[in-house]
């Protein structure tokens, strides 16, 4: 997908809401596990209930792999049924992966061959060998952790180097040499508030996907003040605040509800 | 398995070694495509070839998840014919994963209950709530990357702060308020020489797991003279350089030939 169809989404669904599909069997609904895959039922649901609502999808890969072969199937058998029924929903692997180059091409093949999602979220930690693998997929996109929205993000990420610019910087500047605002994003935390002003000064055109909205308490309009570009630029997640609105067998229209609010706030953020 | 266990394990072997099973359907011998699981099958004769030589095997999870659901299998089905037939190894999930609490959480339930292997590799960026989910476990090991093997390890983790002190040299620190030597391993490149003695000034004591001899040229004899302890506190990984010495029917007496080589120097250099 091109950010230029990613912008047109935007505009046509007045959305730029990413629902995070968390699928977590000790939280969805109890008359969903008699089912053959609940996971997947679940996130069909949750899916039918919201594609008018969003331009986006985030399976966070834990919450599969945390399953084991039978998570697999669960995503599997998700990202298929988004491709088939929903062709416009850009579907992205939160799969914060960050290898050396020859592991590195093998979790690329994973995700854009295997899986076939759009994006892909990338640790910078191991540096440009670790990234660039990612990069030579056409239409495919990194998603480039930069300052995340936990309180771990203090740790290392605005840690200043002599010359005072600090690693989430650092991480912008230094991979802007490795792909462009057509191919790479980043992973800007709804949390960070004013921070996104220095996140634009270094990439004032990029996608940015920005979870940390709904359950960990960022606000959508701090984020759009001070982060939202003039082709909008901000895929906005929720996860939690959506899926678990509501624990029983309503369950998807509750989702509903929420995305809707949401998206309302959006329409009017949008202008 | 406890640091004890660990270095009696490695005095009775003669060995510090770990296999990297690193299975790629691209590279392992044609004549084992037509098994029902063609990965497992090799590892299982890798597994049969190097076990008396090294104490421990670290799959690399991207090996797997390429082949999606069938790659799943192929680990799980791996892990369990360690567990069941050579309960003395130590079984390292190499995964780099890193991510908010909440999905460390989930990370950590896959690795440490569903799939049940002694260690996981895990990715600093994120910081503190991204690490500890995975320390909660007794007897189970967070290996987290300090100064990795590849090119890119240049990028961001040799940068300095005001101070002085570089990120892997921060990340070695800091760390240290989240888990002790008995919970704590970390990832050091057998690239990086001389900076063994940076690292070993932080961490005295624990055991490093050493990436990047063999196919990615490091000396395993100067990792010895900078970063050995009076209890060994190495691992010393080779993947490819064993597994593929050779592509005929003969692979596994191949391995074992390059296994037994990597050993005896290790027998050597532990004196």
């Amino acid at each position: 997908m091109t950010p230029h169809q990613l912008y047109e989404n935007i505009l046509r669904k007045r959305s730029f809401l990413c629902v995070g599909l968390d699928a977590d069997l000790s939280k969805i609904p109890a008359h969903l596990l008699g089912q053959e895959d609940p996971l997947f039922a679940f996130n069909k649901a949750i899916i039918e209930a919201t594609a008018d609502l969003c331009i986006a999808y985030k399976p966070n890969l834990a919450f599969y792999e945390s399953r084991g072969v039978k998570g697999w199937t669960s995503l599997e058998r998700t990202v298929h049924y988004l491709r088939e029924h929903h062709p416009d929903q850009f579907i992205i692997a939160d799969a914060k992966r960050g290898d050396i180059g020859n592991t590195a091409t093998m979790y690329a093949r994973t995700f854009f061959e295997e899986l076939d999602v759009d994006a892909v979220t990338v640790a910078p930690y191991m540096g440009e060998d670790s990234v660039t693998p990612f990069l030579t997929y056409a239409g495919k996109w990194v998603i480039l952790l930069a300052l995340t929205s936990n309180t771990g993000s203090n740790d290392f990420q605005l840690t200043a180097d002599a010359s005072g610019e600090r690693l989430f910087e650092k991480v912008l500047r230094r991979s802007q040499q490795w792909g462009d605002s057509n191919r790479l994003m980043y992973v800007v935390g709804a949390t960070q508030g004013k921070a996104f002003e220095d996140v634009r000064r270094i990439v004032p055109d990029h996608f940015l996907l920005v979870p940390g909205v709904g359950a960990q308490g960022g606000s959508l309009e701090a984020v759009c003040r001070y982060g939202m570009t003039g082709r909008c630029g901000l895929i906005v997640n929720s996860s939690r605040a959506i899926l678990y609105a509501d624990g029983s067998e309503q369950f998807a229209d509750a989702a509903r509800r929420e995305a809707r609010k949401v998206q309302q706030e959006m329409d009017a953020l949008l202008g």
